[in-house]
């Protein structure tokens, strides 16, 4: 099975990193290829940010999902995500969907730890667009700034256990998820710290997209999600215009 | 009072007719800014397309909201408007959302009535998204093409005369949202045939936006609106790297 | 365009200082009528004192609306509007309606600061009736009494500006309305002093009937604000037995 | 035990039959006190009939209650029962909020038959206002007039039976509520010939007013219902304007 | 009329408790059979305890109900209710359900306080199971553990005061519900000391269980409450047996 | 990996078409251990029938769950799902819950297809307490009865089919689950003749379960599924009273 993991910040490390532990849980036989997008931001964060990355998301999947099986939105808070479930003909999920469903199945409240104030509109949006309000107790976050959105799963991992420490103190969660791209793999490191399950946003939708493919679901023909009329685009990469305007 | 009208679209005729609705709904005092996005599809229906319609939006907003008191999302489903929220220092408002706003002062419950089926996935998520899903009460769409996106009002006047009356009949519709920047000065033109209050999307943003001007609110410093930190952004137009970049 | 302003309270003090806010924020050409309940209670705060100030609505719509555009309900809470709203064939907006719709356009979530504790219990019901809740962010209030209704903004300032700040900090608010008639007129005073945008009840309402009337939208013949059917009524004014009981 | 039936209604026949069915229901040693509003409408069907109902509920409360145990707001809708609920220290309660959390014990949906399609909008709100959109199934109702609201129970038996019928089939309610107070005693006419329970409001009501007093519940000090401070009202009976002012 | 209590819960000390409070909230001419369940947990807390307890329901239920008029689970949390109401032909209704019903027409929030951390997940379930989330303000308990189930009302009444004085407080709750059959009789005992009302479980299913009584509803002959198809069970008592399989 | 899957029916048959279709969408390593309960009923159809299943989901993962590291409650509607988690050290999830979960993964709403009219009622409450009323579209069911429960997907297979079409088109579904044990396998059988994906409850759970053995959750010591304290329990099977009462 070949996974697309297409990462719509520029922060090539940032995609090592996804890539990196997005091996460490697919399962045997499952290839990652993982991308960066050529334009926005190192990393979304905000609205603003979220409306540049749908783009990338769209960009990166018409050039790269040829071949692939299945592909991954791989920004928590699926920028583009709805967009690239309508034109791809294969299962497209997303990081902090994936997380999200992936909670619900080890407990009745998910709560959030990530690592900075700025994404905290943004994923409270993504929980509510999913659905999932009444099954979220909150979300923390770490003050200030940091000093490379790489490594910053160490550099704030004392402050990040705290945080879950204080999820399941006040909001009484049940699950805890890791938000962001760049906490991946820090489930692992501090699991062994907190007292109730983490879920790791990539390790989720590693294993999730796996699911989709198990089940080999057609592309919809009918419903919201069945493939746009072909439309023509303008100022798209000939990738994008393609999905857009070819029809067979 | 100046007022942009920022068009993801690239149909300039559509912009043509938004501008030309627009004066017709305006204050005496009220200049019409209208422009239309470069690049991008000639009409946004598809989640697909208002992924690539939220950058057009923030584009447009960054060259043109300069010497502007107040800005639009001339696009019925609001594409990219929280991140042009975030980033401007004036208010900014969509079609979409003044619409609906507007209609829940003229009754209980809204229905939509618009021209293609393409539109009514993304249309719901933006009820949801606003929170009043509560106060809808359905959706219809002409069913089949139209000939001329900027005439397609005219071309299926009768149909949509119908589905208001079915919107009223089965939905018990207190009030009609005709949905979609090209049915604008539709409500003028069929407001009498139908038995209630009928909404101009376009008729609904131009007066909001001279409501939150005539409010003067300040532009938050706090709260999920507040201006995002600097951040660097590649691939944008100087205008838009401006707005993410520059702080004073 | 002629606009009413309906108090159902009886505080006279309290409508000028309605009627004065309201010309600050018309636009030129809008003409204000302010009238006061002749019975009822000084200050509508709960849910008895809206009870009756139902009542004083209708009679003021009955006696006032006759060559009027639009009519306000000028008491936050609304006592009356549905059933104004129902009866009279101009719109009907109320002043709490507005203030929250109008917020909703400013930011995710609106919280609400208001003069005295007992109005809390019937603003949180007003704000459910609207179906808002996903929108509010909470409430706050001056604790213990005041001197005088028609100067109490002078008076509470600065507890006021406190709990603009609180509502900041601990409900995470983008926009604060400053809820009740008598706080008319505040949001220009301290708006430099709060970091998110206020909202004047009256400011809004102003604006929104304005917008109303530019819709041009015809009186509901369906939906559940459509004329009720002729009825007898005892003991009303003339004017509203005529509403009630007279159809052409 | 001295139960208060209220009716904000001036139709005497419809008080003498609502008190002759709540004799049928009551426990021995409960006396029915069936009181009649002096001023309003026939019947409250209507948010502006509701408007005004509001008023003669408190003003029938205010009269009579002293020397009752329990309150009954006597209209299906219960105008004016929050108010009367602060006003008052003994338990006050509505018939249409007795008879939908009555059916949510015999079922988990219930819906709603009435015999005008002038109330419906109205029990819709009333149904939202208690928080039990979720419990609701649907609303029916006789279409066309009726001859006598005292007897409209016997005039469309055979319609209201068809869409209790209609309301199972369709709606697949578990229980059914015959809305309105006209309708008081009907469901023990009919009850043979419905599949599911039938809720008479007027039975549910003096049932739910005699556990209220079983459990001898405190005036609340505190919380939305403590009794308001005491304030001056112009315009109302005396024993009203008392109820208002006097505190001790 | 013969009340069934069927205690779910292997404490016969907490059954004589139950039934004896039961008697003094029960009206004159009610009986009641209280019985124990015969196998499963002393007290039921958990998920995992009502999982047990659901069956004790039945069984208890299939034995006794024969000559009950209408039938209480008397257990807090109300395990096994809905399979009961499919099952028998007399009314059925639980604990929790009847006190948060009637805790609804005491105001508009209510709290519970119960006497066991181990207690809250299972009882917020409950109350969302009841679509009544929007009702509810909060759950309060007493830390640590207590020395005998059947008189822990007594041991922990202090703190249990103390619960609910802050569920006042920080809640804002408008009446508290003493949640758990242990605390059966307590709200007699506390009342004076609490400023809001108090709701007992076990008063409020009697007196519930004699308003279905006095409805005389018929046993649904569709919807969700018909009696199930005849199935043949395995390992179960003769009583309950009969009750999956016998059809007549 | 070894899984277990516990059917709560004694319907082995049933049982061996579970196991079957697990291995067939299993992952290489992953070895089934299929179990089916003692007593109880061939197969969980209504309320009553599941609470009688919860005790065997209990007793089936009591006896079985020793030396497996991840545990399904194998029947649709998850019957002691909750309990199973709290009590047992390994991840438990239920056919509906995965189902369900997944599905949210392939669209924005679903629809449930199943074979008999009496499994609505509890898989309607079953999609209420996942919380995701907000993703749900409607279920639809063969009409009559069946000759086989463990070919019943054969038997109806047309039909099954059409209310597939249905659910499409009167639902919207963007995804259809096909509901209940018996249909397991039949996705694939059926894939190529629906318009929309199709989720095998059973292959979704066995890939979900997987999941979460990815990742290597902790067993929460804090929330409201931590293991509850040693209690003693009666009638139970020995294994299930060891994990009620032992501790270590």
């Amino acid at each position: 099975m070949r996974l697309l993991l297409a990462n719509p910040n520029t922060s090539q490390n940032v995609t090592d990193l996804i890539a990196s532990v997005a091996m460490q849980y697919a399962s045997p036989g499952t290839q990652i290829i993982a991308v960066t997008a050529k334009s926005g931001v190192p990393y979304i964060a905000t609205r603003a940010d979220a409306a540049v990355g749908c783009l990338s998301t769209l960009e990166l999947m018409a050039e790269h999902a040829t071949g692939c099986d299945v592909a991954v939105v791989a920004a928590f808070g699926d920028p583009g995500l709805g967009g690239a479930r309508e034109l791809l003909s294969i299962p497209v999920i997303g990081l902090a969907e994936a997380a999200m469903l992936t909670a619900c199945m080890l407990g009745r409240n998910f709560s959030v730890v990530t690592f900075s104030a700025a994404l905290v509109p943004w994923y409270r949006e993504c929980v509510e667009y999913n659905g999932l309000a009444s099954r979220f107790s909150g979300i923390h976050h770490v003050e200030g700034g940091f000093a490379d959105i790489s490594t910053v799963r160490h550099e704030k991992q004392e402050l990040l256990v705290q945080l879950c420490d204080r999820a399941v103190r006040e909001d009484g969660a049940d699950v805890i998820i890791l938000g962001g791209a760049p906490l991946a793999g820090l489930a692992t490191e501090i699991g062994g710290k907190v007292s109730v399950p983490l879920v790791d946003g990539v390790g989720a939708a590693v294993r999730q997209a796996e699911t989709l493919f198990a089940l080999h679901p057609v592309k919809a023909r009918a419903g919201s999600y069945k493939q746009p009329d072909a439309k023509q685009i303008t100022g798209a990469s000939a990738a994008l215009a393609s999905l857009f305007t070819d029809r067979t």
